[in-house]
């Protein structure tokens, strides 16, 4: 199993429209990756490790996939829709990942 | 619900024993977070977001909360075994986060 995670850095100048982006984005890419996206997260960043420190990222979301092929697969089609719409609810540049999930 | 996520960012000189974290370390902070804690996972760094790119994070943890209280309450009274067993697996400086589930 693998673990797709898309991370926002919560940098000075970042724009980021939660609303859009847990109520619009979100959800219309769990609905374009389709079945073979066997769980979706998303998460609001509150803060960091140290008290009253600001979160290191103002959201993040995780893609569970049975493999990284089954992922590129899901997300060639609509890639380019997917990304096109980043610039509707924020600035920040995300930072993305595939893990192997271990536990 | 809150997320407690912890990353480990892939710096260039970064020693990183994943047999370790994921069969010591984890499943030592799983049991002292106890029935507090609803959900423990963890995976490892296998790729970035551009084709052959490395991964941005060696490896990333996340715990499941109640809330920030039911996670402080749990974590203080192991707090320092868990973080002295940070230099028996890696030199990095773990990045923490405390997020709102949405998702």
């Amino acid at each position: 199993m693998i673990k797709v995670s898309v991370l926002y850095p919560n940098t000075g100048n970042a724009k980021f429209d939660a609303n859009y982006y847990f109520t619009k984005h979100m959800p219309m890419v769990r609905d374009k990756l389709g079945a073979a996206c066997k769980s979706v997260t998303a998460e609001q960043g509150v803060a960091g490790g140290a008290p009253g420190s600001p979160p290191p990222f103002v959201a993040m979301c995780h893609f569970l996939f049975d493999s990284a092929d089954a992922f590129q697969k899901a997300m060639a089609p609509h890639a380019s829709e997917i990304m096109g719409d980043i610039p509707n609810y924020t600035n920040i540049q995300p930072v993305m990942q595939i893990s192997e999930v271990k536990m």
